[in-house]
């Protein structure tokens, strides 16, 4: 089983959606993303909580699997998010951001983290986000997610880290202001000339969308009727996406693997975002992972045939 | 070759988008609808125009095949719609709506028309096109279409209309201010309830759903770096779809064949809003046509394998 390293924030969140409310749950970018990921392969995780951090979510997590060598106990508070989503739940409106400790994260790397195959480099400062990629020693695959905040404010740096990215993940709305373009297709291609050989747009209810190898590939997210807390859908896209290509081997992947790797990443999301925090990738098995995969396969195949004025 | 009767309206549009302006162009539901589904089938139009309808329009509409008995021309003025697209091109603002002589249409069916196998009400008052399908003796497959201001001022005569329509074609906030559902799945689930053995949801650049045989099927857009005038994308959608289902014969479609339905429908779409007013579709040829439809087939397809450890 191959393995990733994932770098960024653990949270307790506070998140209202018109299904309900979660005080102070288990959240951040590396969290969602580790527990999707974890079905698939080793994943070593690298970052940072307080001493407020309770023992349960910390053994929750060990319980998992996940390699927890990297994540730092310091003084003070675990970083700490509060949002909201409103009736259509398309996208979270921050209410309240206390970085915390993680505003003075400086991860250490141990040897089984510098000797990483596959690195993501979850949404943070992009600054940081390179000061870790560094010291990697050989990545055979690199990815990273990012934000506005950073857009705006960091821009220079976040080109320069992308130089170095295989595969960048972003939204839509992401990818139109990093790129300038207003139009999805047009972004990604530009994205991919500052580096990565593939641009990942994720879309939320609206699906996702892939650069890669010359073309643009557009996916429906797999239709639910029922979604409880949009948050930490594209961390666990993220962690479907990069977990099942690291279980297929570190080398560079193929289209037909990276298309792949998209259905995946729809499956953990739409797994996700069906119950508050991280409840439903905690309970989560890699049957009932392939299950939903068969079954959003069956949605998205067209049995072809010719214009022969038949019934198909 | 099977037939399908349209009845809805032609207009002279005035648009603006980010990529131009077209004033006193060729537009409305029917001519869409037409110039799309004439690709598969013979075309019945049932609609009204001024006497200043230009004579070009209504050669190159002949030239195309669609049968223009049902064409009627009222002393007045056709029906004009102004209309201005923003960025990011998913929505029109009206500016200005003229209906002029389709205000007093009553359309008059002739015996072809009333023997139409396969008949497609175009987005109008639901009253009317409750009047026209009672004058069809024994259609096959009925569809039809919507909008908001129908959905709030004219309800009850809608939901009555729904209970004899097989299809119904609407966008997604349609889906959702019809059905009182926030969620496109459960209101797809909800209308299905009124009568439509399959629900069309229309979603513009983020693709379209389709509720058919207990299941809702998600479809992405066929992916365009550029779009020049969104005008018509729906009837154009619905255009395609009427008309390769009516190319199969006029037997009732098994969800295979709906599936194949959405992508002809979103084919048609896809070459629609690459130009202004109907130009793409007039342009327009089968072959064309399936070329895009192979591309969006592989686009979509996933070699699937196991999970085996191996790059595909």
């Amino acid at each position: 089983m191959s393995e990733v390293l994932v770098v960024g924030s653990v949270a307790l969140d506070w998140v209202k959606t018109p299904a309900g409310e979660g005080k102070d749950v288990l959240g951040g970018a590396a969290v969602y993303f580790s527990l999707a990921a974890r079905l698939f392969a080793r994943v070593r995780m690298l970052a940072v909580v307080g001493s407020d951090f309770p023992r349960e979510h910390r053994s929750m997590l060990e319980t998992k699997g996940i390699d927890l060598e990297g994540l730092e106990t310091a003084r003070g508070k675990t970083f700490r998010w509060r949002g909201a989503y409103a009736k259509d739940m398309n996208s979270a409106k921050t209410l309240q951001t206390d970085l915390n400790v993680f505003s003075s994260f400086r991860p250490k790397l141990s040897p089984a983290h510098k000797s990483a195959p596959i690195v993501f480099l979850a949404n943070m400062d992009p600054e940081l986000q390179w000061e870790v990629l560094s010291q990697v020693e050989n990545p055979a695959l690199v990815a990273c997610d990012t934000m506005n905040y950073w857009i705006d404010s960091k821009r220079p740096a976040l080109k320069e880290l992308l130089s170095r990215v295989d595969i960048l993940f972003l939204n839509d709305e992401e990818a139109k202001s990093l790129s300038g373009e207003p139009n999805n297709v047009k972004a990604a291609m530009r994205l991919r000339e500052w580096g990565p050989s593939a641009v990942v747009i994720k879309k939320g209810e609206h699906g996702s969308m892939l650069m890669a190898g010359e073309r643009v590939y557009a996916f429906p997210a797999y239709p639910l009727a029922e979604i409880k807390d949009p948050t930490g859908a594209g961390d666990s896209f993220a962690g479907g996406f990069m977990g099942w290509l690291a279980s297929r081997g570190a080398g560079a992947p193929g289209v037909q693997a990276l298309k792949r790797a998209m259905l995946y990443g729809s499956v953990l999301a739409s797994y996700n975002v069906q119950e508050f925090s991280t409840k439903s990738l905690e309970a989560l098995d890699l049957p009932a992972v392939q299950r939903r995969y068969k079954d959003y396969l069956d949605l998205l195949s067209i049995e072809d045939g010719v214009l022969d004025g038949r019934a198909v």
